[in-house]
């Protein structure tokens, strides 16, 4: 059996009516959901928060523009506007995440759970691209991902590979790790790089020493799945956390950003956003050639004139 | 730099008028050009040719449509014609490829550079896309493909991955193997995607063993670049190899294929057949996000707040 085509395709069972993204900034708000967000509301579109006093926002900007593919623009707020109407008509950016990072002069002061108190009519918010939004694409594709089944999110590094600089902002790119196998890591490039809005193709795969990454054990921020099995290779793609880390090297007089792994839920549906066709889940997924075929037992050979052996392994087929 | 990023775009130079097919035809029906194709004709379709009786053309058509990634058919002739107008006016199967393999009850037997002395009435011959012309768009995308600069061609290996039978036909799938850096195996991943027609996504990367290849160095037929430089990884595609392996396997009285690497050459323009718009070439290629990223060193660190170090490396750049 090809790798990966094991894994149950289509949509994940609805975990306590926590797919509806409304409801979910809901009980984020009254304080009853505290939890990572990529296995909720899992069919809408999530983001990475980063809020800014105003003298910074056209840098910031010019710098996710510069570096599309870690940091897609989905919105910005105009000064001191708590809500962001083109992603979702009721949100409270100030309560409706599940937890702030607070940093002042590049060092993290504060985790909240509300930002109401330290909220300025000069900030402006910028929602980004997240990749919990295409780990739903990946899955309905019917990509194996490891981390969701563990419960987990996917791990973070900062790598060698430096950023086009804007005004203040710069610095390395930091990446997410998943563990896939070689069908699923072939098959998750293919779709991914449909996908720019939510950093498109991998940027790497295989060998993290090439792009500086000396550890998987020691990820950015310390959480996440950063164990292979021998049928695994990481692929990284490009991270929104690179607006963080950014951020903190740039240290602003203060900029808040959403809390690791606490995204913002938008009432974006994901189907729109990647343009899928109505009844976008089981059946859409393109399959890879490797489909047709079956594995059973056969050994190289040296000339074409020798025929392999053909017996199947003990224990019946490969998986 | 991003891997893969130095290499020259574009056409290359052209190599003493071979990339014009119906010459090269003629100056092999001359016997005036013998050697691998791969460099010649770049821009003209290349095909894996089977010929064999009429009396098990129909199975054989039915097991490659059933294993369409590794054989995909782009022509089968009438029953004694020894031309294919759809794909070259002046075709002459028996004499116009640069060698041919002559196998008898799955032996071989013959490798002839003529077969107008063998051949029969009942002859069918079918044309099979050849993973040459998807190095050439490969190249065209800007994915370096050292086996060609070191004037090789690529290693192929018989997998444990085993082909959906057709009548006597079967067995396993061989595939060829291209030795890439991680970006331009991200690249070629997504470009060959778009090209069934010439085998399409590769089938696995980075583990051989995970499909049954015990070694690099032993390639089915013993020639191609089976070597990995150390930023490398081996990225595998279906072949058509596999027919010739399944016509051995089925050991008919009577089968002739192409010499390896010495490809029936078409009139059919790449460009045409992959869809490309007027002006395929440099500038065609799409970028992967990777592109607007420059390498400097930093190195990876375990919190956010933790700001890495920007020093550039010895030397310049990273390749």
């Amino acid at each position: 059996m090809i790798p990966g085509d094991s894994f149950m395709r289509g949509p994940l069972p609805p975990a306590a009516g926590m797919d509806d993204p409304a409801a979910l900034r809901r009980a984020i708000r009254k304080g009853e959901f505290r939890g990572f967000t990529n296995l909720v509301a899992r069919n809408h579109v999530q983001a990475n928060l980063m809020i800014l006093p105003a003298e910074h926002a056209d840098a910031f900007e010019a710098y996710c523009r510069r570096n599309a593919a870690a940091l897609p623009l989905l919105a910005r707020s105009r000064p001191g506007e708590v809500g962001m109407p083109q992603l979702a008509a009721d949100l409270d950016l100030r309560r409706d995440v599940g937890g702030y990072m607070v940093f002042r002069e590049g060092k993290l002061v504060a985790t909240p759970a509300d930002i109401r108190e330290l909220w300025r009519e000069d900030f402006v918010a910028f929602a980004i691209g997240c990749s919990f939004s295409f780990e739903r694409v990946l899955q309905v594709e019917g990509v194996r991902l490891r981390h969701l089944d563990e419960g987990n999110v996917s791990a973070m590094y900062v790598t060698d590979i430096e950023t086009v600089p804007a005004g203040r902002f710069g610095g390395p790119l930091v990446v997410s790790m998943r563990a896939l196998t070689a069908a699923d890591a072939i098959r998750a490039t293919i779709v991914s790089a449909r996908h720019p809005q939510f950093h498109g193709a991998p940027i790497h795969l295989g060998m993290p020493q090439a792009i500086g990454i000396d550890d998987l054990a020691r990820p950015y921020g310390g959480h996440g799945l950063t164990s292979l099995r021998a049928d695994e290779l990481p692929v990284f793609w490009p991270c929104g956390a690179t607006a963080q880390l950014a951020a903190l090297r740039a240290a602003l007089p203060l900029c808040i950003t959403h809390y690791k792994a606490h995204m913002l839920v938008t009432d974006l549906p994901i189907a729109d956003v990647v343009g899928a066709p109505a009844g976008w889940g089981p059946g859409h997924a393109q399959e890879p050639p490797s489909s047709s075929f079956i594995h059973t037992s056969a050994h190289n050979t040296d000339t074409p004139a020798a025929a392999p052996a053909t017996a199947p392994r003990p224990g019946g087929q490969q998986e």
